[in-house]
């Protein structure tokens, strides 16, 4: 970590910063400048409080070298993480593709749709039995009774499923139904929820927040890891920007990124990001060329009569085109689909 | 609601979306063009699925014209509503200012805080018990004891207490020790969060989510107002922007708007939005010129040993200094202080 | 053009709305509920002043069904457009490759690029003559000097050439050194400039704002193509967000959006986009796989000797490697490079 | 300015950093860590390519300390600047209101509107003869002859005129028909007209581009002030974000920020930033509460017959009564109205 003093700052100001440094066991290099003086500070800063030091009033700026995230970082872990799921291997070789309706319905949805999901090379079902709805008065999900028929449908057509959490109550509950548990976009940063999914042993798929950065959604990752669950799988959901012609454009160069700074596999959601069934194929294809481990999509056999975002949903039919349409990208990037 | 038909509708398509309206009890106006029939809908659309007509392939626009919030709209509820707490009105006349350090870290700590901010004209304390942190790493909160130093600082200085709600399962316990509790703006959007603080009867502090639009600002009041607890008090936070030198921009014109479309008590929080406590003074002074009811600003006696986001606290003197300036803005919009 | 007046409109104002409009030769359709009157407008409402109708202080919304667009829009011109330069087509099945240098610095270095690039398979060579700098002290460009020399390497290696135009005095001057002029995303909504490459016959690429929105950057694309010049090749360069890790985070979706809408064609600028090295392959990959024309890429075959925006030029290594990773992306979406 | 060196940089490697700097004329302060070698460059680091330093595949950071702007920046010069235009004096203690209509239409339109904002308080008369319209389709303004009824105007009420300038060939003859010329959002970083305006000796209000950063804004503001024209008026015209309900919010704490930052003069545009006549008297009673120096703001004696730009005008009758209502906050922060 470096802090610089401001024109002026006296000797006895420099020694106040060279303690604090020193008092946790840090090492200190101190660069005098004709106006200004640096000061270095050498060891594992990661638990250094950058925020007192900004709070000095004769420190004009305060820069960390290393990033803060540890457990999810690359550099602590130089291997890509592979999570298996009975045999099905997130951030291997292999695409994955998780698809199904944005929420659970009926036994018959649920039935015909991972039916359909499953025979175009779906591998994961996805489903939500709670919906974050941003009015109280929209559709909130089945709940427990949506959780059974997940139950029920997994075990019929031998697929792994996957449901959102959203309240740190039901965490042991839901985790007893699904192979993955999700996180929603709204909740990255519910850190309470973070910790209760950090203590279950099952793959938590973590979506960013609508205006995270790269670091805090890392952040976030690490908040789970450090409570022992290591089985995070980032999902790239997009943001939220000025454009009015989609709901949150994906910023793909995040991929790249992501997978550079962290060992963590990395999916996007193309529903909830474009908002639109048209731009889902173009946009998975792109994030399967940029280095995605697989895709979490929205499918339903009924769009226009599903429950919640119905306009998202891809058709049964178009899934299963676009799927064909993956193959070969998959194969130019050397992954298998 | 206005639903545009694509150029080529069939008379079947437009019949599908007439008797879907009229199914839920709506009326229906058809405005046929040379290329487009426009279709409205009449009468409380609030629980229409817009969705669902935008789902439909031969839909080319859906136009909500009313809001979709109503318990916390101006229009259902028309007078100001003014929040009472022990004689402490918060969207009356009279401009109210909470004040106090970022995170409890010490009885000696909230004592001294307490009675600097409440002598210089604070009517209500506030500090975190449990804090939300981007990194797990960083300081979390003193919890359960630190809302007993609260408790004991509340009765020595009779003074209003506040702290924030993290955890849904914390707060029944939470609401016993204080006045008013606080959602910040990571939790905007935890909906189970929500709805647990709209069961309890005392007063909640909402911060914006750092990009929410207006509307979900109120549709998360709603949320709140839903469950029974109409005292909402909807405090402005600022909004992420690609500005560097400062933390949350605030909108100060999402203040009048906020005034126009609510009738809920509106207030700002100028630490955590500018981040930097030179920006303070100059944003309270615009927020109160611009019609906002109060301020929730971080006070610490010694920024630079407070355990967390010590770089934006005001000392006591900057503090005190501030009301006085404040003062006569208030005066010039007729706002007493 | 649907105009919804405001609850208690009177009839005298209705028809204040009906005559404007009917003055313009457009028939009116209206539809009464129960609360509010809906106005359609009908016929060819290009050119009806949404601004007017919505200044009325009666009127509570206006809405476009139409785009603002024309000759930009696909709807106008169904096939793609496809541009050629002496025998390299862009906006066809071919993926065509600009490269070189951001800036024209010498001859020795625009002759090893040039050599480079079109050895790699580059069809184009970019280097800017005018630079536009944030700063005024940084490093300017070398003016008609750089045109000459950006001329006698077009002989001298048969390569068509391109550069930026920044100066509508000097748009005239420009256009008979290159092949293609480029505008930059700081001159999108530079009109004066637009209308002057508008008038020229030489193609254009045209870069989007760091903030406009894709209805703004195809309405730039219609200032040149209403002067006559329809060969306008669009550039997504992308936009400005909060990720402090990129410096233009791009949109990968408004490529396949852009060409759902328009006939133009459309390429990616990944350097400034991403503002570093490590980024740009997998940026290119995602864009060509989701359906880009091209791709506008600086090298340097000296990034650490560059005067402008080294870090983010690929060496001439690093783009062959590129090129080699791009062709099979190519293949997989039906596309030849 | 600081260079940081990657893990495992060479001796070798830390040479050629230590040269380029010394080079420049600079001094070398090293600094090395247990990790990573520290370089802080010493003297005045203007010009030193920051650019290129990152290029450096050894480097990891690059930082700089001093901002690079230095004539619009306070420490270069201290004291406020105060420019005197025939003695309304912008700067200075007074509120300085410069009001009128968005575009010329016709001499009567421009006589009323003059009469009114005169005698409402308004010292300079504002309208456009050249207007920047998104879309050609749009009216473009009245161009010369709107100038010649400007000059008409200014004659007859003794009032100031101020114009825009878009075109940097036109820069010459607007000039002398006004006593400010006025830089538009769009045109922020349009760098030949900046160095046209340079050249001129009458006062530039320049706007902040729709998505600049403060830096970035002061670097436009340097470009102007390099060439000569040290009469420079910063214009705070609001931002671009995911907002729907207002044009381009405005972030009041930027105001705070250039008066601190920078010696120039500050106004805001609350028109173009909030788009809606409503926001606008809370607007810019926080700007005057925040320190803005003055105001800009349209007027149109009949806003439903503007020919742009009409729902964002105040009527004449609103602007007097918010001319009342901004008197007593000035007075309130110490300034004259």
């Amino acid at each position: 970590m470096i802090i610089v003093l401001k024109k002026g700052a006296t000797k006895k100001e420099l020694n106040k910063v060279v303690e604090f440094i020193k008092n946790q066991g840090l090492k200190v290099h101190i660069s005098k400048g004709a106006e200004r003086t640096i000061i270095g500070a050498v060891g594992d800063v990661r638990r250094l409080d950058e925020d007192h030091l900004r709070s000095l009033h004769f420190v004009e700026k305060v820069m960390r070298v290393l990033k803060p995230f540890k457990l999810a970082s690359r550099e602590f872990h130089p291997d890509n993480t592979i999570i298996d799921i009975n045999g099905i291997k997130i951030g291997g070789r292999e695409i994955v593709v998780i698809a199904g309706p944005c929420a659970i319905e009926s036994e018959e949805q649920l039935m015909k749709t991972a039916k359909a999901v499953k025979s175009a090379g779906a591998k994961v079902l996805r489903a939500s039995a709670f919906k974050p709805r941003t009015s109280p008065y929209d559709f909130q999900g089945l709940g427990i009774e949506g959780l059974e028929l997940l139950a029920k449908v997994k075990k019929k057509f031998n697929i792994a499923v996957e449901t959102e959490v959203m309240d740190p109550r039901l965490v042991e509950t839901v985790v007893d139904y699904v192979d993955i548990v999700r996180i929603g976009a709204r909740n990255m940063q519910n850190f309470d929820l973070l910790k209760e999914v950090g203590k279950i042993r099952k793959p938590v798929i973590l979506k960013n927040g609508i205006a995270s950065t790269m670091q805090e959604f890392l952040m976030a990752a690490e908040y789970i890891m450090n409570e022992g669950n290591a089985k995070v799988i980032l999902c790239n959901r997009g943001v939220r920007t000025f454009e009015p012609e989609m709901r949150f454009p994906l910023n793909i160069g995040l991929i790249a990124l992501l997978k550079k700074e962290s060992h963590l596999p990395v999916i996007i959601d193309p529903s909830h990001s474009m908002g639109r069934p048209d731009l889902i194929p173009p946009i998975c294809k792109a994030a399967i060329a940029a280095g995605a481990d697989g895709i979490i999509v929205e499918v339903h056999y009924n769009p226009e009569q599903a429950l919640c975002d119905g306009p998202q949903a891809l058709t049964p039919v178009v899934f299963k085109r676009m799927m064909a349409e993956l193959k070969p990208i998959a194969g130019a990037v050397g992954r298998a689909f």
